[in-house]
């Protein structure tokens, strides 16, 4: 166990045990509120430039400004991980609405880091998952947002039909799951995933980049016919890589994960876990 | 100025400056939680019964449970008003998703208590307001949730847009505003309003009852054509009352607010502000 994690509220670093919001924090009061999140493995962060560049975009969306030039990011993060000493973590980079008078305005942003010790699901990403359809669409799909209400729940009523995950879908198009992004392999081979007002995840942005050398790949609508239709299925996230579909609803691809779905895990590995150093940012 | 405002948290009662919850609450890290909201007039709470229901509610719906019971939050709600005497006032019970160990399921809940100065907004209800509509419908709708990031956009863009508030449709249904439903009259004197999947108002729900002695009241979807050929519209809610229109997009009801939201108005008055006990709980 961890002994005494620190995290980093608006620049300054304090034991985790001590660290609070007062109660008009427009997150506490309207969930208001954006974040970021990236892993480092070996003590380095993976595709920090790529989680800077969406935690200022979501920032921007959402009318939050950052109080934080991105190079004293980068010294805070710094600063958490040399306190922390926890060389495989998830840090969380969250911005709050701040400390509305009114309750309703946003104020200036709190920003909180936090980091914590991550533990790698092999098990899951080795047999798979299976996801129900859940009608809902994400407002401001390309900000990662705090708003988690229809995930929380809708996870409950996922576990309480046999899944493991919903996957959000509206008007015949699939969007993502509430924690990843979602793709497809067709019957031909071809790799689809939704690309309109979905977030924009960076483990995303890189299995299509190797998807492209070996695969068609079409970022474009994705409707509930293609993945009924579909060969193969699997989610991505930073936590979850690619982690394969056995089923969506009473679409079923398979008691195992699909060839090629873990030849993209294969392909994966290395950039996320490995030795693609230019993928992994010293701070 | 009040010098020295109390909330409270989980039982207790203490100054609003000391007032905090731990960064891992759920309404910080992911937007969750329930709330509910009631004036006081006169130093007594008006409709308290009606929020104490629904504030239930929307807790059972989102899976939060309540460890207090129905007569130890009137205590609690008394202990507060008895340490700030704010004869005119606003009070939020606010029911957060409590520290979650994973960062995602729902733990012990919070419960905070908070209250504020209450100030009528005269003119606007005298004067009259601006709507834009806005492509959104809330999830969970009858559920008060603390979820209101599309709403404090909206409003940014109704301001852009020289309005004052927005009003949620979607395919071609009205539901409700933000914080507040919405009403319209039709040109042969209906009361329309939305009834499904939209917060149960309190205000509402007594404009319903008094409009009903004189007016054909139809709770049903209420389209955006309904909207178009309306003779009147006004908006309820705790602090707005009955607000009335003046337009919503480009749809102008007149630079007045309309003779029977008038009426409704002055009927409504005396079941908020005045005379009739029944309907104002003493704790």
């Amino acid at each position: 166990m961890i002994q005494s994690l620190h995290v980093i509220i608006n620049g300054q670093l304090i034991p985790e045990k001590e660290a609070s919001l007062g109660i008009d924090d427009l997150s506490i009061v309207r969930g208001y509120g954006i974040f970021d999140y990236f892993k480092t493995v070996a003590n380095r962060p993976v595709f920090l430039e790529d989680n800077l560049d969406r935690f200022f975009h979501s920032a921007k969306l959402m009318d939050l400004p950052v109080h934080y030039t991105r190079d004293e990011l980068r010294i805070q993060i710094r600063t958490l991980m040399e306190a922390n000493k926890i060389p495989e973590s998830g840090i969380k980079l969250l911005l709050t609405g701040g400390y509305s008078k009114d309750g309703y305005s946003i104020a200036t942003p709190n920003l909180i880091i936090t980091q914590q010790p991550l533990q790698r699901n092999i098990r899951q990403e080795q047999q798979g998952i299976k996801l129900i359809t859940y009608n809902y669409h994400r407002p401001f799909g390309t900000v990662k947002s705090i708003d988690y209400a229809v995930g929380i729940l809708g996870l409950k009523k996922a576990k309480a039909a046999g899944a493991d995950e919903v996957l959000y879908a509206q008007n015949g198009l699939l969007s993502e799951c509430p924690r990843a992004n979602i793709f497809l392999i067709t019957k031909t081979g071809k790799l689809l995933t939704p690309g309109k007002d979905v977030l924009a995840g960076i483990t995303r942005k890189y299995i299509i980049e190797i998807a492209k050398e070996h695969l068609d790949v079409e970022i474009r609508d994705v409707t509930l016919e293609d993945m009924k239709n579909a060969a193969e299925a699997f989610i991505s996230s930073t936590t979850k890589n690619i982690t394969p579909i056995l089923s969506i609803d009473d679409t079923v691809y398979g008691s195992n994960p699909g060839p090629l779905t873990i030849q993209l895990q294969h392909m994966l590995e290395p950039i996320v876990f490995g030795s693609k150093e230019k993928l992994i940012t010293e701070i």
